[in-house]
């Protein structure tokens, strides 16, 4: 008898959704990954995981969807990175596999840091229209992080198939949550 | 107020771990192929989602550790490909966000069709060692599945990584499955 797994529960957490319930819209680039910024700088500071955030929000008004974490220490799985929890959740909230429907807005996902290969590709898959980054590639290594698979024809092919592509948005407020969470010596889990 | 959504739960469909309950070691590459197959055809014949699947095997003795099909309809998930499905149950099984970990044996990911870009990634953040795929990415284009930012330096980026990477196992029979996929009119979600 081989009692395979059968279930994966995915929980954010208990901080996230209080710190997040009063959100309003968030109009600005600027305003959205300020946002997201302090609540990877806020899970470096409590200690729940990896040094990245990322949230959905709708492209018109700014409205936030979903919020995610990285995930990866806490739940043992590699593959919770901080957009690909905002993604399951942003499309949980609309009940749709796909951001990009005729009854939907438009979505875009902001994420702290230039996403790793598997969430480049989460970000196609999810319809969002428009993907804004923080931090660089280069920036996650200095501290430990890989980044896999991506190359410059990465981002052209996204932007190939109707997602916008933004990067360095308030990138050195992003640079500075790293800093922090190499002073305390938080793990790197995938280096 | 923004409710935001906070939990995720990914459950298997109910005929799937029915069905390997008493699944043995598979000794040999064609024999986990095989099995990976058999699920990918099983899940068209049912209708319970896209003709994909994935699993999970230790490398010496071939001991099932998990499996995955996709979920994406069913589950309004577009994260949930069988590959991210099976390598998440897996680390559950272990305890651990690597499959490559010195108190763990070397682990491998078999699956019926070449990984997408978002699958390559997740496959290199699993630790599993070795990358075993059946069909290709053109019979995943030829019914309408996309793959994404996929390109020769993604494999070779693997295996600079320790991920020895083998492609068309039996790659006939898993056409086979995209094919009965397209005559029952599945729908393709990311085309």
């Amino acid at each position: 008898m081989n009692r395979l797994p059968t279930e994966i529960r995915v929980t954010l957490p208990d901080w996230l959704p209080r710190r997040l319930s009063a959100a309003g819209p968030c109009a600005t680039e600027a305003e959205r990954m300020r946002l997201v910024i302090g609540l990877a700088r806020e899970q470096v500071e409590r200690g729940t995981g990896g040094p990245f955030a990322a949230a959905v929000f709708e492209r018109a008004g700014g409205r936030l969807v979903s919020a995610g974490v990285n995930l990866v220490l806490p739940a043992n799985n590699s593959a919770l990175h901080a957009e690909v929890v905002a993604l399951m959740l942003a499309e949980a909230r609309v009940g749709s596999y796909t951001l990009h429907a005729p009854h939907l807005p438009e979505h875009e996902l902001v994420t702290s840091c230039d996403p790793c290969a598997m969430c480049l590709g989460a970000a196609l898959w999810s319809g969002v229209r428009r993907l804004v980054c923080g931090a660089g590639r280069a920036d996650a290594e200095r501290i430990g992080f890989e980044e896999g698979p991506v190359f410059p024809e990465s981002y052209r092919y996204l932007e190939a198939h109707g997602v916008a592509v933004v990067r360095g948005v308030l990138a050195d407020e992003a640079r500075q949550v790293f800093d922090l969470y190499r002073e305390r010596g938080g793990a790197v889990y995938n280096g």
